[in-house]
């Protein structure tokens, strides 16, 4: 049982959603950092419901497709749901949908809300204000042996990296400079000292970067 | 005729000199984002003198030995010859030794000093306080054909990036997170759009990241 975080980011560093309008509330540049990913053959199966079978089938595509193998549980930070700074109508579930991608227990760090709600496909939010380790504590209970997953956003998973909570680290850096948003290695001095790396290249400029605690 | 830079930086951007000391100027860092570098069989014969053929003969030394390749004139920034924020004496001519390893114009940006010193080696350091534009032009007429490398530290390189004065920019990357000191990409958002990018992974599990104009 593994925790377990992985990123799209800029070569900058930034994993960012600034800029977003109600008509693309990611942003700008969402795109230019996931483009890779959501061109994969996995990507588009699993969160689009694509069959087709189209879709890369590189070196991307494997890692996106351990990105949905052996997760458990996951958690997200209330940005990653969909809360924003402004109070949310109470019937408002985040933007992912009635059938979310997760297929498991989520937990959603947040103080804006309790309490659980079962989505279609085994999805379960359950909404919570709890510290980086408590949390974990409840989500390894809810895994059920499997890995559990740091889903993000950046300020999320950067909690969970300064406090050591993150066995596996992926990253797939794009070759572009974003220059603003949050930036995942913010105050991260030193970490990642006595992990064994990884890093590929693949086809599409994408450099994947995996730590993984011995 | 190309205008290059080279620089080894960490995976979080930072291509440092901080917490020098006089026993070790460039700080504890430095070896961390050029240890892979150094390594290699051209940089030793190159800067060492060390022609037993010993050091590393992959990826690295490819660049390593690109890096030495066709460039006809440098131009450095205060910092990377050796000039620190307190008045330096006038015999200081800088950290490179007698014999630096340019071996060719060498033009360095600061208010200290004015003139010109020729070292041994072919290398001739001309102090000079110019804009980027101006040095560039002085440098161009100086390399004879052959390619100017703005050399660092990464204040000036960024500056000549900002300036859009650069047609090649190869950064080596080490998988380390430094979070300190300048880091290179600061202000550059969207820097690189149009460029053509190569991205390769070293033996070391450095990243070698170039941009092109076309």
């Amino acid at each position: 049982m593994r925790v377990r975080a992985d990123l799209n980011i800029s070569l900058d560093g930034f994993a960012t959603t600034e800029g977003g309008t109600p008509d693309n509330p990611m942003g700008p540049d969402w795109e230019k950092i996931t483009g890779a990913y959501v061109a994969t053959r996995t990507f588009r199966a699993r969160v689009f419901g694509d069959e087709s079978g189209a879709g890369t089938t590189g070196l991307d595509n494997d890692y996106a497709t351990r990105y949905f193998e052996g997760v458990g549980a996951e958690i997200m930070g209330a940005g990653m749901f969909g809360f924003h700074d402004a109070p949310e109508p109470a019937e408002w579930w985040g933007w992912w949908g009635d059938t979310p991608p997760f297929h498991v227990p989520v937990f959603v760090l947040t103080h804006q809300r309790s309490g659980s709600r079962e989505m279609n496909g085994g999805t379960t939010f359950t909404f919570c204000s709890l510290a980086p380790r408590e949390v974990l504590d409840v989500a390894r209970e809810a895994a059920g042996g499997l890995d559990v997953r740091v889903g993000g956003g950046p300020s999320t998973v950067r909690e969970f990296l300064a406090d050591g909570l993150i066995d596996d680290l992926h990253v797939a850096i794009a070759p572009v400079l974003l220059g603003r948003g949050i930036n995942l290695w913010e105050g991260l001095r030193g970490w990642g000292e006595g992990y064994r790396v990884v890093t590929e290249v693949a086809e599409s400029g994408t450099t994947h970067v995996t730590w993984s605690r011995e």
